[in-house]
């Protein structure tokens, strides 16, 4: 293997040499020029989401779970009550941050593969007054499955509850459109869609209820109102910023919007979606999910049966040609994930289903 | 300016070119040349504590201030009680974060640039058995001072309770031994006195300590055992890792232990501190702190006692000369900082003591 391996993961992915390039100078954390870098970076984040003046974005150290939990621990009085919305392994890990945080909260949950239903939504919070926010994972990265976004805020809307979406593999790719979508706040990180590299989060949040949130979270750390508040007074983040993570998103964006933004970037995962799909449809490979609830993210596909097939082997394989793939998440069937976001065109798709299904032919596991 | 300025800050810092391009490539989260880096880093940061057995070491995602609260968080049970020695900022900070948690926390409290006195926290332990933790900063970065651990440690062990050190700008150049002295954990960051890229955290904790942890963490972000127990069974991190900032790290492991480990590092240190102390109190400066109290880290002088003295400016001047500053962080006293860590020598601090001096001069505030 002479170059890196592609990264068909959800996340560390592949990012452009320009991207990382951007990592090859050191920020003072107290200077202006890095507390502009911030601001940059914070705009076009709200731009992307179409946020307006309705919301804001705050910036948070740390992987995507950190930001998921600031958000829900900042967001969720102490004495309210969640509903989770869960349909895979990210459902359940938000239920689980909640009920970690000591918290209440209730599951509602589907089978992995089926869609979050609105209409049940509807009926749970109309039968539990209770229930002050709803959570819902807009791609499910565990399978690949996209969400109803629209019809769920609509319903949780209707209702006069307020949702806390996770668009972590989704966001800067699917849409989201805060003036359109009724949505408390959105949460997502750097090394997703974004195509920058991993270590920060950002909470797109209404700043109505950042306003009310003041005290309500339990951590100093992930307190985004306190992080907020300091921004907006100082211009800076209240602890050590990951600055050469922040310098890399601020090259990925400008990569991102040159590119021609969010419809671009979705097109051109699409068609790596598209080529993957295809090319090991055709081969016998099947696709875990109905095809009309597949986001063009991550894919899963069924092992294939024979009974001496393994992951790790199939992995050390593929990664001699010069692939990461991910393993598959799902409890009841062997699965396995192939990623098609990061800054990879549909060339390198074809060239990953094809040396899939080589390596798959040569074990006899086909 | 033709170069990116010097940072004379206590992190992020001034770091070699080799730490920055070590950034330049991708990294698969999942793989196994993933893992081992993480192994081989968390391994060089348990020896540099002399860790031995009896100690393990606990990557987090995050700035320091995470590994800080997800220390406390993971030690102190629900029912526990903390005493924190506050003689600055950082104690302050502790304190609040255990107080922020819900856990019941005193402090036993000095002025600025007084050291913690450990025949007050022997006394104070023995008048108070709820006491279950203690928390101290090492080198109280907001003056520069250096508590006396070894007596803290002895005086904590003394009373039968368990300390936990915040090392965050000490660690990798003070000594720390922890087969010497008795400590249940001790935490530090990527993006201080080993010169890697800020983005992550790491705590070194007694096994033992960590073993009896389950279940006290009221975060799943923050939980360390949680943490630690998913890196044994399976190599990685529960969350995505900042890969970039880790790989810098691993780099940056290998200057240290090139340049001949923790003794060089600090003889480097002293130099650029002698440099700059002298310098500028030969033009009239003064150090906040008593000499023998001061550790080559970072340096407080008070201000210029002239009326039209502004930090901003000076600042501002010093920038255009290549040379990022410090603020204070002394409520009572105008002062400015000095950092000496990083990827400098001591001709840099020579340089940047003349150009302050130089400075001040011109706008007739010496
Ligand atoms: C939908 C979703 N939520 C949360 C996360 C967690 O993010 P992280 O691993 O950065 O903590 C991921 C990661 O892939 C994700 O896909
Ligand atoms: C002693 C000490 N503790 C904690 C911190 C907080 O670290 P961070 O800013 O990375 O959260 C610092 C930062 O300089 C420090 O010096």
């Amino acid at each position: 293997m002479l170059q890196a391996p592609l990264l068909l993961t959800p996340g560390p992915l592949t990012t452009s040499l320009a991207t990382r390039t951007a990592m090859l100078k050191d920020w003072g954390s107290w200077d202006g020029d890095f507390n502009a870098l911030t601001a940059s970076v914070c705009a076009d984040l709200l731009a992307i989401a179409n946020g307006g003046d309705s919301h804001c974005c705050i910036p948070l150290q740390g992987s995507g779970t950190f930001a998921v939990e600031a958000a829900i621990g900042t967001l969720l009085p102490r004495d309210g009550h969640m509903l989770v919305l869960a349909n895979g392994a990210y459902g359940e890990r938000m239920a689980k941050i909640v009920s970690t945080m000591g918290r209440k909260v209730s599951v509602l949950r589907w089978p992995d593969g089926t869609p979050v239903d609105p209409i049940a939504v509807r009926s749970a919070l109309s039968s539990d007054d209770s229930i002050s926010h709803v959570g819902v994972i807009h791609c499910e990265t565990a399978t690949g499955l996209l969400n109803p976004l629209d019809a769920i805020a609509q319903a949780v809307a209707a209702q006069g509850r307020a949702l806390i979406v996770d668009a972590m593999s989704s966001f800067g790719a699917l849409d989201i459109d805060l003036q359109r979508q009724p949505i408390a706040a959105v949460i997502a990180a750097s090394g997703k869609c974004l195509e920058g590299v991993p270590g920060m989060g950002f909470v797109i949040a209404q700043r109505a209820a950042i306003a009310l949130a003041k005290g309500n979270s339990n951590s100093l750390a992930l307190d985004l109102a306190d992080q907020y508040d300091y921004l907006q007074r100082t211009g800076q983040w209240r602890f050590t910023p990951p600055t050469h993570v922040v310098a890399a998103l601020r090259a990925a964006l400008d990569q991102y919007l040159a590119e021609g933004g969010r419809p671009v970037r979705l097109a051109r995962y699409q068609a790596n979606a598209e080529v993957l799909i295809t090319r090991l449809q055709a081969a016998g490979l099947r696709l875990f999910l109905q095809p009309e609830l597949q986001a063009p993210i991550i894919m899963t596909f069924y092992a294939p049966a024979h009974p001496d097939y393994r992951f790790a082997t199939f992995y050390q394989a593929m990664r001699e040609r010069g692939f990461l793939l991910y393993p598959g998440k799902l409890t009841e069937v062997e699965t396995f994930r192939v990623g098609c976001i990061g800054a990879i065109e549909s060339a390198a798709l074809e060239q990953a289903a094809h040396a899939i299904v080589d390596v798959l032919n040569q074990h006899g596991w086909l």
